[in-house]
């Protein structure tokens, strides 16, 4: 894939934007926007804006685009007027740069179009702030993946007592299926579940809120070309599929997940809720930081070999605000994707070497990110032991598991050159149980 | 739920129906057919015929129904024109149970309305033979259970070695997630998926074409009345948010199952298809055939305690047809879904209860349905000991594993007193892998 135009480093854009904000001109990533009165559509983030593309289309700002794509052309502008980018991404990959190009181009410094026409800017130019932020898509399919070895490895020991992985965890992406109805957006508050569990200095189970809610440091990958059911997509042409990333918050219950005795594939301890943030970065904006991931040993068998680039540098950040707390979240761990055994496109391809088939706006969530220092995990029950040993806070406070009113903020983003493309933020602040 | 008239087994149609027939006036279940140069609509199944819902509301059929149940009058005649039965369930069990019972009326032996008029009835009344059935449901989230206790035994002692299941099986019923992509309607053919497995005689795992290629005999229900994230159903209210049951043939890669030595939610071993039956037969129409379930002990705690007949009396069908045959199928099995251990209405609670929402047309699977004779089992590695003691057939066929070209069928009714209530068939045949 030759580089975007609208990735080159010296582009800057006539709207302000401070070097440290997660979305300047070389990102543009796209999401789905609620204006009061105006309803649902997509837009691109442009530093703390989002660039209303549905009135743009209106405007004729993609007009031109509409020629050289005419299968975009054919559904503008209503394809900007939904309540998610699934019928965008069915599209395919030749709309969504031109789409990307052309907002490059409407926001370079240089360009008047939208820079010199107030009344046009003030309808299609939106601060984020005054705009509700709906689920960027709606999956068909969620996939949960278990891409980082050293989650694998410290949940093995914590919930299973095993100190080694099991010889096939080496073989191939582990994954199961995960649950659409609870995909949520960022800010969505985080109701305590029930369920199973041996409360602590008993032997016999109990039915109640859950005392071990933890989450884990995710990121997922959005699907964007769907597949055909029985046709499986080789690895070298796994990234095609993928229309970019986004970061999510894999809430989980780990008491729940203990009473059951089984790490993979429960819903009880996971399918509850899981948080997205709005902003979808195309795979398009982090071409620049591909890098190698770890070495594969042993070597995977011929459908999952790949040769280059294929992991992403991407910074993941977990930050924790606790109940009644008004100063700054606190970081509680530092990360990176690039931690992961398995890149997307493994794990892309290992979904489909059984014929199971992609729809356009899946999700494929990497599973926690662990590094391997003890300031670089992915979730609470990693950085405490499983609870044992809580983390000591600032005004005397020991962390476990997260309590009522707690809040948990997800950070992600790709740092090089003074370039700083960012995944945004997933926000969840956790609600009392009902039961 | 007082007894709908429609259940009224002294009815009978002015449409000849054989006493073995799966659709008599008693049953009447929703699908979706597709009518060549028509399109897609729904219909309701009466002996060989299908209802056209669509073409009776256009005929003015459902007007006193319109007006007794306002949220159906105001989407009448076009949320019979869809795709999927969704719509339609939304609108709730008074909707549901108005149309059943306005299409019972019409179809009475005394009833001339469309007995008289022939230009209607050749409008309204289409062979089976001559529509193409869809998908019923699109769900949006589809749940396995595992509610057969006698399954569960021969599940873990074949792939695990275990002789009994953990002490939390009976706690609550075991679920996961699958996969909405991959439920097809009978009769799609299904392509052999390939993975990693061991094969015979070897150490090392190899990429390639499952050699063990199994299915499972399982019922599931389906949504009706959808659920908000956060909430619990109790199990006692749980019933009223299921609309109706069908036949689901869950196919399964055995060597890839074994591979992963986890017998649970993988998608690599089973979410590559499963094939549901075209006609929902309504919670409804069971009415008649509840019956008690297995004793459960150590009793349920209280969220899952129900009293009276929770489960349905239904009898279940295994059939196979080897590849090139042109006899009719044999029965490789027969078992009945009130061997399962847990209760649909349990199975619903249990999943609500840590918030999960549930959406209209979700599909949740019952697992294999094993009796507790060799001649009940609901699966081919339970009926060969997996696979080590093939099945001896006619014609000198010995059958362990499926083999490229065999049709799986599989049949499930409600009878009794001469009334019979049919789910129809889900057919399958096996067609050679591509990779």
């Amino acid at each position: 894939m030759p580089a975007s135009p609208a990735n080159d480093p010296s582009l800057h854009s006539w709207i302000d934007i401070r070097p440290t904000d997660d979305f300047p001109i070389q990102n543009l990533p796209f999401g789905v926007i609620d204006v009061p009165d105006w309803g649902p559509r997509l837009a691109v983030a442009i530093g703390g804006y989002a660039l209303d593309l549905y009135a743009c289309a209106q405007l004729g700002y993609f007009d031109s685009v509409a020629e050289d794509v005419p299968e975009l052309g054919a559904v503008l502008p209503k394809v900007f007027r939904r309540r998610s980018l699934n019928a965008f991404l069915k599209l395919g990959p030749a709309a969504w740069r031109a789409v990307r190009e052309r907002v490059s181009e409407l926001l370079r410094h240089d360009n008047p179009t939208l820079r010199d026409n107030e009344l046009a800017m003030r309808t299609c130019l939106l601060r984020q702030r005054d705009v509700a932020m709906l689920r960027p898509v709606k999956p068909t399919n969620v996939t949960c993946f278990e891409a980082s070895r050293t989650h694998a490895l410290n949940v093995a020991q914590l919930l299973g007592g095993a100190n080694s992985l099991g010889a096939n965890w080496h073989h191939q992406p582990f994954a199961y299926s995960g649950r659409a109805s609870s995909i949520v957006v960022s800010d969505t508050d985080i109701r305590r579940p029930s369920g199973l569990h041996v409360p602590a200095g008993q032997t016999e189970p109990a039915f109640g809120p859950t005392q071990q809610l933890d989450f884990e440091l995710e990121t997922a990958f959005v699907v964007g070309q769907s597949t055909t059911l029985g046709t499986a997509v080789p690895v070298a042409q796994a990234e095609s599929h993928i229309f970019g990333v986004l970061l999510l918050n894999d809430w989980r219950a780990r008491d729940l997940q203990r009473w059951l005795a089984q790490a993979l594939g429960s819903p009880v301890d996971k399918d509850f809720i899981s948080s997205v943030s709005p902003w979808v970065v195309t795979l398009d904006a982090l071409e620049p930081f591909r890098v190698t991931g770890p070495a594969q040993e042993p070597e995977p068998l011929p459908y999952l070999q790949v040769s280059g680039e294929q992991h992403f540098d991407l910074h993941l950040e977990m930050l924790f605000k606790p109940a009644g707390s008004t100063v700054a979240p606190l970081v509680l761990s530092h990360t990176n994707t690039s931690t992961n055994y398995w890149s997307m496109a493994q794990q892309l391809t290992q979904l489909t070497a059984n014929g199971t088939a992609l729809e356009a706006g899946d999700l494929c969530a990497s599973g926690a990110s662990s590094g391997l220092t003890s300031g670089a995990l992915g979730s609470l029950a990693e950085l405490t032991q499983g609870g044992t040993q809580p983390l000591s806070l600032p005004n005397d406070l020991h962390l476990s598991y997260l309590r009522d009113g707690d809040t948990v903020i997800l950070r992600g983003y790709a740092e090089k050159n003074g370039l700083r493309i960012g995944l945004g933020e997933v926000h969840g602040t956790v609600l009392p149980a009902t039961t």
